[in-house]
């Protein structure tokens, strides 16, 4: 089996197996790399999950997920601040142990409405709070955090954070090393201003890292489950692709699929598929043909 | 039975009223003005549909909808936009025969991505195209066509104008008087720039309507059918209103609600309903109190 040498597979996608089982079935379906969850990890623990990874021989492409930090003040937000801190651990400890060419880098879904609140910009300020606090802890741990927009159906229950835009204002006054942002086409796709704020996001060194994932409609009665292999939708990955390939992004592409027939596919199958996919949809669109990347 | 003197009623709030029941019971529920769809009025032709209007007392407000002009040029456009003319008539004709104070509006849903096709930016073009084609009709009838954004969850499927700021600069080239937008607070809360929207929709004069209705999580099934009561969820309605007052717009307000629940209530329940979470939710935040707008 072979795979893209940029294409890496989100464990989201297979999210029914072990880390075991998903570093074994992306390895033997010929990639090179792979994105982790902190839930697997925490089920044989960090140490062994780092010694595993090693093993495989994959990079690692970043830990999903920290966030969830737009309550107010109190003991849950210290909390949450608190299991932030410890993501950002994990991202540093799993980047080093996997293969060169690993990215530590920590997604960050900001969270929605707190119950019962309609005050969406004061959200938004704690998520600026937030990241204020823990700045100084990632750029010492040589860790990236990396902004996720999410769809506007999520504003008010997962994510307050939207649009490219808004997570690149975010970002903007902490080093780009440090915060970055989440390019997920399925996210972003509809936003008029995306491919401008795409170019921005590469002027200002902040794309974390580049995920693609497709839309169609209808939607599922879970909207969370909506998400599809490149190419079964209607997002224009060409254009999506060569606007950040045009920004030098040189990372790892990461594919993350939260659909219920997917996780009720083989993993083997679904990862053969992915690669299918990323090679059809996303592959002839990159700066770097896969010949000349035999060696990261 | 009262309502307050700005409030409309979008009929499709009672989505399964004829024209004749659904002024009966607005007019009986104490409303000043109704907002029509041009099914119900198709039913009854055209003017008989004036000539109950016109029975009933009520402002007119708005006519539902034109729009869907996003396929490029063939047979099937050329009836859109035929279709669209149609319409503008239809909404001249209509406001003519509302009591004095209504409003000459005609909402437009643009359409979304063609059949088969990723050209979000195409099809985007081709409403621009299609405004440039009917504004002499517009101009020429009295009428206001108002380019709704809908919510980025429609964008593929419905609506390809997703924002009010891509909508003000869609309606950029043309006469405000010709070409205004929608603020459906629905599609539009979640947007980080959207109350600068707001303001830059009113120092252009652009905001045809300013519509009501709320937001919350779960989605239902059918993501289309996800408007709730003012009040219900998570809007900040004391922002959006204050934003669109502070504007200076003085025209009534619509609210129009698309829900399973309460299409399934009795029309007199929702109209007795709706003015009263209007009553709750947005009237204590409008610049002229009720006893100030006496005989519109």
């Amino acid at each position: 089996m072979s795979a893209h040498p940029r294409l890496s597979l989100n464990q989201a996608t297979i999210k029914h197996a072990s880390l075991q089982e998903a570093l074994d079935v992306t390895a033997a379906g010929g990639y090179q790399a792979i994105g982790l969850w902190r839930e697997p990890v925490a089920e044989v623990g960090l140490a062994e999950a780092s010694a595993r990874l090693a093993d495989s021989g994959l990079r690692f492409t970043s830990l999903c997920r920290g966030g969830f930090f737009t309550m107010p003040e109190g003991a849950e937000r210290r909390a949450s601040i608190d299991d932030n801190r410890r993501a950002i651990e994990e991202t540093a400890t799993l980047a080093g142990a996997g293969a060169p060419g690993s990215t530590a880098v920590l997604v960050l879904v900001t969270g929605g409405l707190p119950e019962g609140s309609d005050d969406l910009i004061g959200a938004r300020a704690r998520v600026a709070d937030a990241l204020a606090e823990l700045v100084p802890d990632a750029a010492a741990a040589g860790v990236q955090l990396s902004i996720e927009p999410l769809h506007p159906m999520y504003a008010s229950d997962r994510a307050v954070v939207s649009t490219l835009k808004q997570a690149l204002d975010l970002a903007a006054p902490f080093a780009p090393e440090t915060v970055g942002v989440e390019v997920d086409t399925f996210h972003v796709w509809w936003d008029p201003e995306v491919l401008d704020q795409v170019a921005r996001a590469g002027l200002e060194g902040r794309i974390a890292s580049y995920q693609v994932c497709d839309w169609k409609t209808p939607l599922p009665a879970d909207v969370l489950l909506a998400r599809h292999y490149p190419g079964d939708g209607v997002i224009d990955f060409a254009a999506f692709t060569r606007a950040v390939e045009a920004t030098g992004y040189d990372r790892d592409i990461e594919v993350e699929l939260f659909n219920a027939d997917i996780w009720a596919t083989p993993y083997a199958d679904v990862v053969a598929r992915t690669a299918a996919a990323f090679d059809r949809a996303v592959a002839p669109h990159l700066a770097t043909a896969p010949a000349e990347v035999p060696s990261r």
